[in-house]
């Protein structure tokens, strides 16, 4: 049997890894949540489960509870702008006092943890594609800082916690990505872009759409999630994500493709210190984790239109 | 009647602020320090002021009471290098629990909060001199990180309750600065230097000596950061700091004229991610504050000269 806790596991990618997890009956998953942004739909499925546990919780209080398990996914943070910067105090306090807590915890028990940070890190980069050893191009008093600064820093927490008390610790840097389990109210550019397709209205394109991402649909980002906790050659920070690169306006019109949708586009301004471009280097997930992505957009688009086609009833 | 609250009041700078505010009758001042890297010896002469009143508190840990004053002026960190990572962890929770609570003291009371940032924020900067519009070069997860990722995170949380509260704010970004009130066993590179050429040691020089710093006396640092605390026409952050950029050599030879010693060079192993170069544009200090250094770098070490062989009774 091995015991798994994972916080934020209502969220998108949460949800996913204890789906995931589940289906191995050997494992057993607690989640803590506070349901911020979570969706009751992605735990009421498991809620019969003997082998799941919910646990309601803000991770900025201390936990009430001990808590043994062998190993730690931490995740708990808001990952959409709109949702990460309506308070961005309590984002500080989610990423820096989550991450303490939950580090804490693992110190104590003697789990293994895992960090979920996140390409922000890297900020408007300088450096194309984006190596883990580049040390990023990060505004830290901006709008945006809550969520970057507050990754950099439970990144520097961690590494401390394993220099200072030998904490079995792992760092993943995750890029965009995407699939079923999103909130379509979550406000990210691909369920934006999906949900006006679906509802025939203009898709909203910040800035002249010319800004790029790399989109990694979520089964790909968890299978290189779970191998890197599991090896134990680095502990990181490793790149998970897909290296093909595309713009806003190139997803606009792949959406438009899938969805069989007509909709115009409405140019809106570009929100200040939004990324330029990102695109991750994957030659550590290759060599560490013999790890890379599998899914091809369209693909993956189209199992994510399918998703929200029934959660908005089209 | 203007009432000062000074954490960090023990230590280099802060107890010289404490003293330049006391010499006002005007002023009270309650001093916050926990010791950890403070000097008795900056707080003894005041201690029967009936204007001063000294607080020794931990700011990772709540305040027991309210304290109701004008100013804040938050320095608590420990500065040097080998205090700042002899307990890292620590040191990242001084950095954003320390601000939090003082920004939660200031939101709550109507104080007006000055953070002591850092030109570390620049981290190993890439851009020469620097500007407060460059973002820096910053490794999140190295040994300097918990200082360096601790006041990025300061200034994050800073702009963030001015957005969210509209808490009464100013940022300085400090640059090195020296004189009396240093510890001697401080282990930063003036009061080693200085210490290990009165003692007629060998100067321990890390790496070649190329490196280089831009070294700003006391009581020119402190001109800037009142000057900012009582402007309003920006919240900064400002840089503070002497534009005069010396190499570590230079600094050893200068230091050895002063003391009149004859002291070797001792080559020590450069630490990781230690900065290169470093330099202040003031641009912005001279324009919001009519500041700049006054203080020749000859002249402020022959004052620090005579406080530490006062200190070390030679
Ligand atoms: N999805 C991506 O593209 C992406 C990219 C990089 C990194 N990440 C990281 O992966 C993790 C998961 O991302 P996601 O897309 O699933 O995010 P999400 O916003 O969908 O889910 C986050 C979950 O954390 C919960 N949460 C937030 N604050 C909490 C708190 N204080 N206490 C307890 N629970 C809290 C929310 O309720 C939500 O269920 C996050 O840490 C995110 O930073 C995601
Ligand atoms: N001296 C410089 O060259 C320089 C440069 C840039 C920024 N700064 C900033 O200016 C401030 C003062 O620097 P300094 O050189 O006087 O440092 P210092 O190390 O001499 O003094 C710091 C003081 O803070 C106290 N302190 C540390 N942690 C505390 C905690 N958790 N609770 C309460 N008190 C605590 C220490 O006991 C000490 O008295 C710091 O914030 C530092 O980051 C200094
Ligand atoms: O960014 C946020 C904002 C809110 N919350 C949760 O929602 C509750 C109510 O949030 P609100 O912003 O209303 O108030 P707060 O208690 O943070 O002042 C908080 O206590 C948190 O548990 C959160 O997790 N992240
Ligand atoms: O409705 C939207 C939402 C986002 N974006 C843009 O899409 C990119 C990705 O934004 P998202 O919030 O999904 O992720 P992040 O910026 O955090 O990578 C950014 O350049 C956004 O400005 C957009 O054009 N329209
Ligand atoms: O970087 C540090 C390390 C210690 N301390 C203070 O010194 C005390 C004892 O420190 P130690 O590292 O021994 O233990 P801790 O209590 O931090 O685990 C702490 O509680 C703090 O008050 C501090 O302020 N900064
Ligand atoms: O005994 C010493 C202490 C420091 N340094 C160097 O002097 C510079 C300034 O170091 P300090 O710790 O004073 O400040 P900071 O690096 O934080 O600017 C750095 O390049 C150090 O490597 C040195 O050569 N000898």
């Amino acid at each position: 049997i091995m015991k798994f806790l994972v916080t934020g596991g209502a969220g998108f990618i949460g949800s996913n890894l204890v789906t995931k997890l589940l289906s191995d009956p050997n494992n057993e998953v607690i989640c803590i949540d506070n349901m911020y942004c979570g969706l009751d739909s992605n735990v009421a499925p498991h809620l019969d489960n003997p082998r799941f546990k919910f646990i309601k919780h803000d991770i900025t209080e201390p936990l009430k509870e001990e808590i043994k398990v062998d190993r730690i996914y931490h995740l708990a943070a808001p990952a959409s702008p709109p949702f990460y910067q309506r308070n961005a105090i309590h984002t500080a306090k989610t990423m820096f006092l989550g991450t303490l807590h939950m580090l804490e915890l693992a110190t104590k028990t003697g789990a293994r943890f895992l960090l979920t940070s996140t390409s922000e890190v890297y900020g408007d980069p300088e450096v194309h594609p984006q190596k883990e050893s580049y040390w990023g191009n990060v505004n830290c008093n901006g709008i945006r800082s809550c969520y970057d600064e507050g990754k950099r820093i439970a990144e520097t927490l961690t590494f401390d916690f394993h220099r200072q008390h030998k904490t079995d610790v792992r760092i993943v840097r995750i890029f965009n990505t995407y699939g079923p389990g999103m909130r379509e109210d979550d406000g990210r550019v691909v369920p934006n872009f999906i949900r006006q397709a679906l509802e025939g209205k203009p898709l909203t394109v910040y800035g002249e759409g010319n800004q790029t991402r790399s989109f990694c649909f979520v089964q790909d980002t968890l299978a290189g999630i779970m191998s890197l906790m599991e090896q134990t050659e680095t502990l990181g920070p490793v790149n998970v994500g897909n290296p093909i690169e595309n713009t806003m306006l190139e997803l606009a019109e792949t959406i438009l493709k899938v969805t069989g949708g007509k909709s115009s586009l409405n140019f809106q301004p570009l929100p200040s210190d939004d990324p330029r471009k990102r695109k991750p280097d994957i030659t550590l997930a290759k060599q560490y984790l013999n790890w890379e992505p599998k899914v091809l957009l369209e693909d993956g688009l189209k199992v994510t239109v399918e998703y929200f086609k029934k959660r908005l009833n089209l």
